[in-house]
């Protein structure tokens, strides 16, 4: 951020009077700017045995596979924020089940939440950011092909816990520091 | 958003191609600025039978109790800032327990996410955002005083769950739609 989204006027970096971190700071408008991680939302879309991925179209990791997900919008809730990305990316028509995985990634600013669906039809094709939507059993999940360690981290819980028909809430911190699957409870 | 922050030039607010919602673009520079939800991330602080508010000394809802709870950085996972907020509010020793709640605001474009924490001893106090903290039994929680219906949301959620000593995550959407204790699951 170089430049006042209010005002146009250069923007200066420091540490605003009762705060302990830098900020972008308008000292026209006396206003700071915030900078905060952004929601990625999703769903691990379920059909009797198999799960539903997407060839990303786009990049990062264009040509990997995925779960239907994609950045929140203003306006809209966790749940309908998953169900609008499975439309977009897969055509998907899903009911929601739960709430599944909550993944903190602060090397990149992001918090994924997950939820478990269930695949209501097998309408789906692939959106403008899919190159393909195909159901996986679970030994067909391309493992070396996956786009994010958010998905493996996922899709390793959920096969997991599908033996034992119990499907807790999944919090963890993927990043540099902290290698996937180190669960923090 | 009026002006890019990259370039300080005005922006305009038209949908790209491509996309199906309006948004501030900079056409010097070709950059779309997305806007998208903030988390709201913090702490149910539990000592035996009690549980930590705080009375807020800020605006929005000065003088009211809430949770310890505060806007997410980047470059932090949601456990490290339900703490960090936590210890800027009431400066609380906790040790996270689980997540516990996650709620949706999508009037105000919030998400809240609100862990159960044991607090680990007395030394609490006010910090600059709390005009008072202190321990309440369930019977002396000042319902009528509480800042937030996420903090009345969860807390009702708290006290039912302990009667059976189970504390399942509870994902819910408060909105001008959909009033308090309308769980989507």
């Amino acid at each position: 951020m170089k430049y006042c989204s209010e005002c146009g006027k250069t923007v200066v970096h420091r540490v605003p009077e009762g705060d302990n971190l830098p900020r972008f700071i308008c000292e026209h408008c006396d206003i700071i700017h915030y900078q905060n991680p952004k929601l990625v939302v999703g769903c691990l879309p379920v059909w009797n045995e198999q799960v539903l991925l997407c060839k990303r179209a786009i990049e990062p990791c264009s040509g990997l596979w995925t779960l239907p997900a994609g950045f929140m919008e203003n306006q809209e809730s966790l749940e309908e924020a998953a169900l609008r990305e499975s439309d977009e990316e897969a055509n998907a028509n899903l009911e929601i089940e739960s709430i599944y995985s909550v993944i903190s990634l602060p090397h990149i600013n992001q918090i994924y939440v997950l939820y478990r669906a269930k695949l209501l039809d097998l309408d789906f094709f692939a959106g403008p950011e899919s190159l393909d939507v195909q159901l996986f059993n679970e030994e067909d999940i391309p493992w070396e092909k996956l786009a994010f360690k958010t998905i493996e981290f996922t899709l390793k819980r959920f096969f997991e816990d599908r033996k034992n028909d119990h499907f807790p809430v999944h919090n963890t911190v993927v990043s540099k520091r902290n290698r996937l699957g180190q669960e923090i409870d």
